[in-house]
């Protein structure tokens, strides 16, 4: 909360240059130490020394009418990308560094676990990295509904009283995914579906896990042995995340507008946060005081 | 059991030009359909088609007089490489192919967990590798003597009354470790060891699961998104590996023979067996009746 | 010559079970050993005894009535391709390969030397990979007119009187490519095509060079080491190729009808040649006696 | 010149802890932008802003009193390194990157194609990176000799009245390197050796391209293509090779006093120069006036 943002610049320091007031831009909400093997190695958002937006209760990160971010960490929306559709930036940057993580190929089959935003998303940019088959599952109906609609996925509803492995057994087939999926990208969180993710592989697959997960889960370690898989983490963002999506809004080839449920007030924040804690709507965002 | 062999050559079929009868070899245990894709990309381990040796109870595989293998699974020994160390082979090509799927580069830190006959192989390798600092875990103090008396290896026993994060901390303190380990081999298949194993890691690193583990683990999925893991299995193996495995014994680079605890008749193999269950030895070997 | 071809099964041998009589194919005119490491590795394409039809003079290889292919060599046509299509499943597979050659990813700048059938499909390969910009090159202008047309391409005629590095600084300028390309893809085979080529690179980019070429070429190896530049070589194609390009065909992502020019009679086959000889018309086709 | 050299910290800037006055430190001599897509993605030597030591005629780099690096681009030496084997550092990065670049395995062939400081270096880093077999080429008799008996190198006179293409024939076959050499290290910059260095590679083997070279040269491209080979530049260095050669020379993995042929005092720099200019030793030191 508080780390998906776009903005207007108020003012710049004396060493910015590709900046000045009034620019719209997407936030970065966050910078590196730039000075650690991590960053110099190309891996920044795992940087140690990270400063990062938003650590609540104590830090409300871009929740805020002025907010500090370094030149290379704000991205200038382009004249067809409006400041709502650059909130959408950050998740959408998620989502690419994801299908970087697993390395989405064209002619991949690709499965994606969870149809929230970040799942939504996920789907919309493996059809742009080439994916010839997306299978949205869920375990809501609407939510599947939306999936299919929106990016014309296939869907798949697992079967509660099934197991993972069975309830694979039946996406592969009734997807026709051979061996099983190239990809797994998850972004549920769930236990039964990171089952169902690994089991859904095929020999020598790809399991990417992005976002917040709770801390343990029950996991079908013999899998990954005795098919090779890769179990892989997908972190934030890093290096170009931000620019590939700009293009990817900017270029039409993602839509992201259907996915903004609602945009209320800067002064009535908390009923956005109520709305998307009940489930209501995709995204609900916030509008700053000054816009 | 029944895949792990050396042997001298019978006869060859006609269309056989690099072999001949009386010829000492190591074998590979298994050989792949040669045809669908996963062969043709190279993960020929993984082919669906692959015909193994030994699926205990009904298939014994090598542990028979006479043993039908194609040309090019067979491995010629080297004058200075016994039929005893010729078994070795393959329990070592198995710890080769770990390293490379955890891609274990000079200048890395690589944890061993487990320290039986895989794990002492992993260590051996991970050093000829190029790893700077190699750590063996067991829970058993005699294990943890040989690995360090047989190829150096730091030592480190976790605590049973400890969580595996405590125990990974203290692993990464007192081998100075700094942000983690940068690659895993985890050869024990206990749960606890994995877990420790996965909480062992440097943000990105590697952790390599090897040979048989039971179906299902607690495992810390959490880490695994946070910091950008990579969980990878490795399974048996491929393209060279037999071939390095050799090298490595003829080169003195890696010597086997201290491993090898006794040898037993053929007609005494279950000998073999009753002491490898006691957990007597490391390596109890078979000798065929020809021999 | 004679190594792009599609036909219709005569028969099938014994062992044989995805094929029947009477099933139109694609044919992959060339099978390796499947025994050596470099097959083993993945790389059959490489393989020292690849058995590759059509050196002329002595080996017309495809130019036959009936033409002996191993079982996983054939590509079965699906209904919506056409013989003739299916012809250039093989010369679209070396684009697929380039491709993967040259790691095209999502977001790259592409440019694509030479506007011949390889180059053109190189750049309608390229686009399926995610490519946000393709740059055609050529010497003739009705030969970009036609990628223009085609594909959509952004074009560049180099100027003859300039050097490769200043007629490139102009490609990366009028294109606005910034540091310049991310992959080049060079299939025309002209010296002064790869020095552009070279020069046209990003700092860290990839040149790949496809296809037959002369001996040796005046080189820029200065820009490869000041600037980690990688040079590849493409040579055929290997795993998964052919069924990409299938599938890249009856997916209509790419409609490969416009670049067949003309289709003649087996009796005639010696005009076809004689017409592409002459640069008249992109890909001529033989029609085989019993179709 | 000017851009090796080692020091003693004289003072810190208020923000530095890890460094104090009197600390002797290994200098990287040159620091990048650390904001641009190139530096964000772990290839900062490529940084279009790159600060580096060393231009001459005007910017005598590392060759005066006091030098000014950021911190983390001075690396502490360990004990048992003395100042003059600390200058030694950043010729041994340069060779570590190059075994990097070119991603040199356990098991490899290497060929190292000139046998000055950067070739000798590459040949022994060649060996801790587990090179099975390492051969030297140069074309002057005691250079040979120099790196036979200092890493053991195999070594090779190449015929300058033979073709490059049947010196490496001969290389090949002398050294049984089957169907050629894995990687080839590339430190001399002359034409006749690049061509050497190309032809002896195996099917899908690395060239790496290291230091200084001419500009353009005669260059076998079609052996590029038709044997799918990889040609990789390699500039300078980067992430953790500073760190890596510091290691190698504190575990004494490399030796590297050998290389260093006389040591003259400050001011008398140029004698250093002339017997550089005149091919007399491997390494000239110039002391600094306050050591």
């Amino acid at each position: 909360m508080g780390h998906e943002a776009s903005g207007i610049v108020d003012h710049v320091g004396s060493g910015v240059s590709s900046l000045e007031a009034g620019d719209r831009v997407a936030i970065e909400p966050g910078y590196p130490c730039r000075r650690c093997n991590t960053c110099k190695r190309g891996q920044y958002n795992l940087c140690p020394g990270m400063k990062f937006a938003a650590c609540p209760p104590d830090d409300h990160g871009t929740l805020t009418r002025l907010f500090k971010v370094p030149e290379d960490f704000c991205y200038k929306l382009p004249d067809n990308i409006g400041l709502e559709e650059g909130v959408m930036v950050e998740p959408l940057s998620v989502a690419v560094h994801a299908a970087r993580v697993g390395k989405i190929q064209h002619g991949d089959t690709v499965v994606i676990l969870g149809s929230g935003t970040i799942g939504l998303l996920s789907a919309a940019v493996a059809r742009t990295f080439g994916a010839k088959k997306v299978v949205a599952v869920d375990i809501l109906e609407h939510k599947l509904q939306f999936a299919q609609r929106w990016n014309g996925s296939n869907t798949f509803m697992p079967d509660p009283r099934s197991s993972p492995a069975s309830n694979a057994h039946r996406l592969v087939k009734d997807n026709e995914l051979v061996l099983g999926a190239d990809v797994v990208v998850e972004a549920s969180g769930a236990a039964s579906s990171i089952n169902l993710g690994v089991h859904t592989l095929r020999p020598g697959g790809s399991f990417v896990q992005v976002g917040v997960v709770g801390a343990n889960v029950e996991f079908p370690i013999q899998q990954v042995a005795e098919r090779e898989l890769h179990i892989l983490g997908s972190y934030r963002y890093g290096a170009g995340d931000f620019q590939t999506a700009l293009e990817m809004l900017s270029t039409k080839q993602i839509i992201v507008k259907d996915l903004i449920s609602s945009t209320v007030p800067f002064e009535e924040a908390t009923v956005a946060w109520e709305m998307t804690k009940r489930g209501q709507g995709i995204k609900n965002l916030i509008r700053g005081a000054a816009l």
